[in-house]
Order: structure tokens, then C-alpha cells, then sequence
């Protein structure tokens, strides 16, 4: 029997059509269902997570001036585009040069696609849903070596919670090298990263102190933060001594930036590590290189994941060492009002939609 | 025989009385001949190299506001205090737990003085001629494991132009993990450190561009760079893909910083990496975390040497592998006409004072 047989040629997906505002997300249920290449995989979506990825390229955030349309990496963005990287799924198809998935099987898609002759090469990497399409839509296509079978009681809504907020905060954390001997201060910790970086740092037996706004406080002193500031804690140095003993951390993992980030690294302990992933309070930020070069720190950018990250953190998840932070869950056909609610940020832990009901 | 009769109690010395001006440095000819504890060693100087740290200091640069008298790591200063951290000299007394050395040895001192427990970590280490008396004087006192024996037909003149350059610049390129198959920019190419980055940068087969002076071009060129370009380039992309076949760089090394700042980070190609030791022009520098996180960058700051790589500069210098690049030299009364010569910038290389006219 030819599985394509089962696979309908047209499918419901949102295409992106441009740079602007959510009028440029359509809702189409003629799109034509993708195909697998030899090396490829064609994935049943059951729930998509939501990213700022998704909503910083509408919005033509990456292009650093006005609004345009470049992807992530600077790249020219091709509409129509279908946004959508943190899929969970079924498999549909095996390309014939793809070993060990079979039609069926339970997956998580990672969605960042390497050059298969450089995968080590971040200049050479593709983001699901970005420079190819992705899963807000009932199917998608992805390289085999990015389909990762999963065994696990979470349902789909919960398991399309965690590819990239989770990757990124392990990335972050193996920049920073991070151990049980180091005090790590997180900043948006109640954002999908945050919450990550929380768990994340938790699992390697740090001593975690967390930034978020006042009305979060509770859930996430719950997720495993030691302590927990308010967003903008006026004398840091002082909030730190009074909740964790010393003025001074070993790390920052931050996704937040804007006007308080020379405070942050100002926190930093001779030799400490700042790890960034994120400017959601604004990229644009006053660095002295004092602190930088007299204090011996190191900053480094998380954005693309190195090849067998996604393969940890699945099996952090088959062991039950991280959980899924669902905050809301909504139908494929209301994007927009999952991704307002997104935009929002009154939620802890990730937004996703899915394609059934039941899932 | 008791080495310490031939020693005499007092000496001439530098002191350096408290922050401002030239002023603040006297010179003195009844300083008391420091005395070494167990485990230190009496070194008689033969010259000393100048460095920023001994400006900054003394025109209390470190404190980020008004001039305060703090050290490099913010810690309070001491007055009177003797500067100068590049020491080339012989053995006059050795301590009763140093072992490996003895009276009459050629040496060269780490200046980074490490704590005997805790050696790895930067926050405990002091810097020679600042947290503790230098070599701007007849004779200097140094822990055992910062004394290191050197075979070399270079004369004290010339030893005294390595330690804290080539140390430092060793420092970033390791932090940089620079190899051959990086292009390495280099600014402030033609002081003390910018030189020694070009020959060890070179050491390691890397490319190299170079940015300094006009009047400077010729000289930095023949110390090694592939390529030299204006200190402000304009357009450093197109100048960097005319001279170089690319406009991005894999390795930024910065003793600069200042307006010109941003187009470094730019040049920075994904995954590349930045790393300063000082920021002449200005340490206060506008970032953008888009370029740092998207581009996956790495910035260290490269201030505190760890154990282990003096020796291994020691051993370049012994093999020929890196030569000094002497400017000048002073007598030690000129130290102030030195200094000055060394603010003024019109040097390649380094500057250093020597105690006896014929070393």
C-alpha cells in the first residue's frame, strides 16, 4: 500500500503574506500538502508552539530599521511562508533515504535545519517556519535527521511546548558552561525561555535567582526559582544580597535587555558569564567595556543549537527531568487570537494550537 | 657567604603618592630594599616596561566616575605605592621554599600574582606595581612562581617590553580560540599589546588585519599584519572586502573600543568572536544584542592571565618565535618623560625605563 495514498493533497495552513500586522496572516485550507524529499520526512501536525520568532518576522523586527522582510539571520524572507517551529506530531512519510521513523510514531520536530555537509556551520542553518515552511498547518516537511521519535505520556498540546524555548535555555546554559556550583540570575522568567532556563538550571543543580513581573511571582517561585525579583528591582546588587546572600552571580541568562541591562551586568562576579537569547525590553543597550575586560566576563549569543542538543533534551523529557509549562492551548483556525494572548505575556510557560480537538 | 650583605637597605624607587597628575610620582633614593618572605624572591631590575594600567591608575581612570585612587579591579589603593608590572632583572635572594632558582638568574616575573590556594580564579589575584610594589626601582619582591628563569641573547631592555603585552595579548587570542583557519582583526595594531597580537596571532598562522595610525601603516606591516587600514576606516565592510577577499572578520581583538565600536561587532561574522583587553578611544559603546545573539557571537573580556601561560610565552621568546619591539628607553629618573613619550602615542612597540645605562 502507498502511504501517500492516505495523505490528502490539500491542507489548511496559515500563510504569512507580507511584513505588517496579523491581517498578513491568512487562513488558507487549500494549501497543498507538502511532499518529502530521500532525505526529508512529512510530519502529521497535532500542536504547534508559538515563538517571538513568528511575531518578530511579521513584524519586520530583524531588519534592525523599518519594518522589512528578513528572517532572523538578516535573510530575505519569500512569501507566502508558513510560520511555526515547535511542532509535535505524528509521522506521515519516510523519505527512502531516512532510517529509523516509521509512519506512525510519535515525534518532535528540532527546528533548526543544518546544511547536512556543515552541520556545525550556524551561517549555513534554516529555521522551521522561517526560510521553509512550518507547522501552523495541518502537515510539514523536515529533514530526517530533525524528526526525533519521543516516548512520553504528555499529550501533543504539552509536548509542542518545549523545542525552542527549551533548546535555546540548554544552548544558554552550555555557553555558560553552567554547574551546580554556580548562582545563575534569569531574566523574563516567566516567558517560555525563562521558564526553560529555569528548569534547565535547576536539573544542573544551580542556585537560581529569577526576574519577572510582581502578578508572576508565585507561579514562578513554583517552577523552581530559589528566589524571586520583581522585574525591576531598583538596587539589584542590594535585592540580590537580601535574597541570596551576595550582591554578585556567576551567571546571567537573559532574554529581556532594555534599560536595565547594565545593571545586570554589573551583577556579575569576576570571571561570570552573560548568555542572551532575546531582547524583548529592547536590543539597544549601553555597554562599558570596563566591566567587560577588568572583570574577565564572557557574553555569548544563543541563537542557533548545535547539532545533538535536540536529542538531550528529548530525553530529559522521556525521563521526566523537564515538564511542560502549557499555558493556554487553541484551535489551528484561531492563530491570531492564540498569538495576541501570546503577545500579552499575562501567561507562564509556552502558547501552542493544535489541529484537533482532542489532542 | 649571606647573599643579603650585598644588598643594600635602601634604594631608588618611584612612589606614587596618591591620583592625579605627574605630580603624584616622586622619585626617592632612601626607599627601604623590600625583603623576601619563604616563598618569594628578590629581583634586581634591569628595566621595566611601561603599560596603560600605571596611567590609569595614577589618573585614577578605574573608578568610572570622578578620579578615585582604585585599582584595575576597583579594590582601594595604597599609598605610597611603587608601579611598573614588566620586570627583566636578575636573582638577588631567594625565599627558603623556592626551589629552581638562584642568585645571578636572568629572569622575567608574571606580574599577575595568583593566590597560592586559589590560583584559578581571578577575583583573588594582584596585579605587580599596583595591589603591591613594582619594578619602577632598583629592586622588586615577587612570589617564587611568578620569577621565571629565561635563556636569551635579548637584552633587559628588550625582555622588559613582553610581560603584560604579550601576556595579555596571548590571553585574548586563547579566550578568541584563535587558529589558522581564523582572519583575526586587530585594533590599536601599533601599542604595546595590538603589536604583540599581530605576532602571536601571526605564531598561529591566523589573517590578519590590522587597524592603526597612517603615519603607522609601514611599521605594522612589517611586524606582520596582512593587511593594514586606517584607524577609522569609514566603510570598514568594503575596506575589509578589498583588502581581504571578505567583509566579514572570524575574530575581533580590541584594546580600543570608542565610537568606532559598533562597526567591529558588525564586521563579526556568524559564530565570531570578540575579545578586549582596554578600550583607549572609550569604554562606553553602544550594543545592540541582536548582533550579539542572532550572530551567535562570543565577547571576553581578557584582563587576569591564568597559570601556565607565561611559561609558555617564556618558552616563544627563548625559541625566537616572538621578538620585542622596543621604542624607546629611559633612564630610570626619566620615568616621567617616559611616561610621557608613552601617552603621546607617536611609538610602535613598547616603552621601558632601565636602571643602569648599559643594560
Amino acid at each position: 500500500m502507498n502511504p501517500r495514498a492516505t495523505v490528502p493533497s490539500k491542507m489548511r495552513a496559515w500563510a504569512l503574506t507580507g511584513t505588517g500586522s496579523q491581517d498578513r496572516l491568512e487562513f488558507r485550507t487549500d494549501w497543498p500538502t507538502p511532499t518529502p524529499g530521500a532525505d526529508e520526512v512529512l510530519v502529521r501536525v497535532q500542536a504547534c508552539g508559538l515563538n517571538n520568532t513568528d511575531v518578530n518576522v511579521r513584524r519586520g523586527w530583524y531588519s534592525r530599521g523599518e519594518p522589512q522582510p528578513v528572517a532572523w539571520d538578516g535573510s530575505e524572507l519569500e512569501f507566502p511562508r508558513v510560520q511555526g517551529a515547535d511542532v509535535a506530531g505524528t509521522v506521515l512519510e519516510v523519505g527512502r533515504r531516512v532510517e529509523n521513523l516509521r509512519p506512525g510514531q510519535r515525534v518532535l520536530i528540532d527546528p533548526w535545519l543544518r546544511d547536512r555537509d556543515d552541520p556545525h556551520n550556524p551561517g549555513k542553518c534554516r529555521y522551521l517556519g522561517s526560510e521553509c515552511d512550518g507547522g501552523f498547518a495541518d502537515c510539514v516537511v523536515a529533514d530526517g535527521r530533525n524528526v526525533h521519535a519521543i516516548e512520553s505520556d504528555l499529550s501533543a498540546k504539552e509536548l509542542a511546548t518545549f523545542a525552542t524555548s527549551y533548546g535555546t535555555a540548554e544552548n544558554m546554559l552550555d555557553h555558560a558552561r553552567v554547574t551546580g556550583a554556580d548562582t545563575v540570575l534569569i531574566t523574563g522568567a516567566s516567558g517560555g525561555v525563562g521558564s526553560a532556563l529555569i528548569q534547565l538550571a535547576r536539573r544542573r543543580k544551580a542556585r537560581i535567582v529569577a526576574l519577572c513581573g510582581a502578578d508572576k511571582r508565585d507561579q514562578v517561585a513554583a517552577i523552581g526559582a530559589h528566589a524571586v525579583l520583581p522585574r525591576d528591582p531598583g538596587d539589584l546588587g542590594r535585592a540580590l544580597r537580601e535574597s541570596m546572600g551576595s550582591e554578585r552571580v556567576d551567571v546571567v541568562a537573559d532574554v529581556v535587555g532594555g534599560p536595565g541591562w547594565p545593571r545586570l551586568i554589573r551583577s556579575l562576579a569576576r570571571g561570570g558569564r552573560y548568555t542572551c537569547a532575546g531582547a524583548i525590553a529592547g536590543p539597544r543597550v549601553e555597554l562599558d567595556l570596563r566591566n567587560l575586560y577588568l572583570h574577565d566576563l564572557t557574553f555569548t549569543g544563543a541563537t542557533v543549537t548545535p547539532p545533538g542538543l535536540f536529542a538531550r533534551l528529548v530525553r530529559y523529557i522521556e525521563a521526566g527531568e523537564i515538564r511542560p509549562l502549557l499555558a493556554a492551548s487553541y484551535q489551528l483556525e484561531q492563530l491570531r487570537e492564540a498569538q495576541r494572548a501570546f503577545i500579552e505575556k499575562r501567561h507562564v510557560g509556552n502558547i501552542v494550537v493544535t489541529t484537533k480537538s482532542d489532542t
